[in-house]
């Protein structure tokens, strides 16, 4: 038996805002940031997780991580990987924190988890997509707090359906492994020029990528223009995907994409408020005539709010995204909702170390349980891997290439972390105003 | 013009653990606690709110507040005062915070904004709910951030309504504030015993309170006993409410309600998870042939969900917090569409100061919005009032009485505050750990 010993929790900030990358309508000048929380266990391992935010707030979620942390430290890993369900209902329905809620409360929740999954895959000698594959489906089902989602899915038929798809698990790996899970590339940044988007999807396209995803709701006149621009760039024949990141209420959404549908949009991503179940209803409705799909999920607060967008056929693509659940756990139940209803599910990789780590749910997703390729499409930034991760993410002929490093793989270069430690690393020194919560822009 | 030069944030934990009261199927062992915020003009005045939780994680949310007071020193009073939604604007959207949510950092938000709510109404020398009603309607809804609520109710719609009902408004103010909004009491709190409850009724009754709340969710027969029990101590004719703080899944809410309907519970309060808005509608809708209506709100993380529920018919009763929203324009917005889809609102006023704060609401709502009492109950409770409060609510003849003190009418005790004051209070000598996260019931 081996215990949790220590949490160390690090506040990393890149200064993103100064090129405007990550920009778009409501986060005009994010500096990608994240907590980089490590769980020590005394048997020398150290689980890792991070939890990415826009940058100011980023200590909000460090100070519920560490307060977390004194809920963990003594406690043994291997009750975690006997019990999973158990772990997470002791943080999840904490009797007096559980009144904080979503947002700040279950993102903190989900580090702590996400680094003990990465500890349990670290002591497996895989990683995370590979423990996951290996799980007998009974396992996978008993990790999970079925709750508030038996109406949509009962454990009963959950554990039906994966065991179902065990049939083909061996050669689904094989494949899925081998070719890698599809990815599409966000290159128009709202701040970026068109140079800097057209060299971005240059760069992206010799990758083999096809896919590519813009920002839009500046304004009608502006994004007709660089929808134009766009298609141009990426030709008739690709996927081109449109974000709105909430900007619109339910009637503007539909009015608005209704007049950039002859420009083929693929989806329009988080076209209202995150937690808008029949505002995304009634676009989805409205928008299927134009062949124009409503994405959603980056921000959707609980298991619950999927639960419903699935149930009610609310989105056509389903974006969990690794760190703003409580964890692997809230993670897998969403994607086996997702292949119930049949909705591809396309995971949100904007900010740092969210593409590391949903490469791991997707192979997991394709090869367990929705199968290989069907429309599933994962993002992928191409910035923020190099000389940040010892294992980046790497594209090779427009797909993720399966990773092979240990747990999440989310270690990270020791002079990166130096650097951008906030707000006493050197990047920070002179930059305090982009930093901190009192620039607005 | 006036400027705001500091920002206090205090730590105040009351360790009703001791006693259970507040107790809950998930809040075992709460300490009613609350961050208070005060807000210092430059012209010697302070405004102040409350913001509740339930122990642990009052620190979270004091966290949050602090960062934020960097954001609004140095403002001027009269700039909110002029437009409200600028500066609500200024804290919701704020480019790098937004990615936090709902949850802490609403909820700070919200601290902040009804403090600065306070100081208006403490410059024009008039109770907050006075205040209210004296705006003009075309102030009112200038006020609140309609972005993602126009297909629930236009600003314009929300404008004609509240000009229709100024024609009674001089009467209604008269006739409400004179007889108080009718107040209920939740007596049957989980952890008490059989006598401890029907010791709070008999209190209750005698200040003309004749309708009353009990918790449920412990187990079938458990509460088929309390219900009887309860039924017994409140007669016949008393409205019997329930409320089972989320512990149910959709049909479980279902199947265990009917069992308890021989006992005519007037609503079953939080029958499942906060923003299941479809798990609502489909309780609502099986249980209405039973006579029992679903409430729910207190922790709804956003109008948005409010909106939904409303819209969607999936709660008989609108349970605004003061606390949990972004403050008093996203409380203003939910009484708005409640009235529209003519909902009851009925508050939640469990915690330290909530039921000082719901109170100006309803008068505002009663006198400007739905009208003189048809349904609408507001929940009281009797105790940390006196000796906490310097103006503590009072009932008679089962209303509350009208507040006259200026603003809120939070101003402490400072002898509670000392004593009360997490951790260093004299309260918190040698109960640590009740008082720490580290504490799981």
């Amino acid at each position: 038996m081996t215990k949790f010993i220590e949490v160390e929790v690090k506040d990393l900030r890149v200064p993103t805002s100064d090129t405007l990358h990550g920009s778009d309508p409501f986060h005009k000048k994010p500096n990608y940031s994240c907590v980089l929380t490590s769980i020590k266990n005394d048997d020398g391992l150290a689980g890792l997780s991070v939890n990415f935010t826009a940058g100011a707030g980023n200590d909000w979620l460090m100070y519920g991580v560490r307060d977390l942390s004194k809920l963990i430290i003594g406690r043994k890993l291997e009750q975690f990987i006997e019990d999973p369900v158990s772990f997470y209902l002791m943080l999840i329905d904490h009797h007096q924190l559980r009144w904080l809620a979503d947002g700040v409360a279950r993102m903190a929740i989900g580090s702590i988890l996400n680094a003990i999954w990465d500890l349990w895959a670290k002591t497996e000698q895989k990683p995370l997509w590979k423990l996951l594959v290996d799980l007998p489906p009974e396992r996978i089902v008993k990790s999970i707090d079925w709750r508030y989602l038996k109406d949509a899915l009962t454990p009963e038929e959950a554990l039906d359906r994966l065991k179902n798809s065990q049939g083909k698990k061996l050669e689904q790996e094989k494949s899925v492994v081998q070719k890698g899970v599809k990815a599409y590339s966000t290159a128009g940044w709202l701040g970026l020029t068109d140079q800097k988007i057209l060299q971005t999807i240059n760069e992206v396209k010799s990758d083999g990528l096809d896919c590519f995803k813009i920002k839009v709701g500046k304004g009608l006149d502006f994004d007709l223009e660089r929808m134009a621009f766009m298609r141009d760039a990426v030709g008739v024949d690709a996927l081109l995907m449109t974000d709105a990141n909430q900007i619109w209420g339910v009637k503007e959404a539909i009015n608005y994409m209704k007049q950039l549908s002859d420009f083929g949009p693929h989806w329009i991503e988080e076209p209202t408020a995150r937690d808008d179940v029949f505002g995304y209803k009634q676009i989805s409705e409205a928008l299927q005539p134009y062949g124009i799909g409503v994405a959603g999920g980056e921000q959707a607060p609980s298991p619950v709010i999927f639960k419903q967008l699935l149930m009610q056929k609310a989105i056509q693509f389903c974006q969990i995204d690794a760190t703003r659940l409580a964890g692997v756990q809230d993670v897998l139940a969403v994607i086996l909702m997702a292949e119930k209803f049949n909705i591809p599910v396309c995971p949100h990789g904007g900010g740092i170390g969210l593409c590391n780590m949903i490469v791991h749910y997707s192979l997991w997703d394709q090869i367990c349980v929705s199968g290989p390729y069907r429309g599933q499409l994962v993002e992928y930034l191409n910035f923020l891997q190099d000389g940040v991760f010892l294992n980046p993410v790497t594209i090779e002929k427009g797909a993720y290439k399966t990773p092979t490093a240990v747990g999440w793989g989310l270690e990270m270069n020791e002079d990166f972390i130096h650097d951008h430690t906030y707000p006493t690393g050197d990047v920070w020194q002179g930059r305090e105003a982009s930093g901190s919560i009192t620039f607005v822009a």
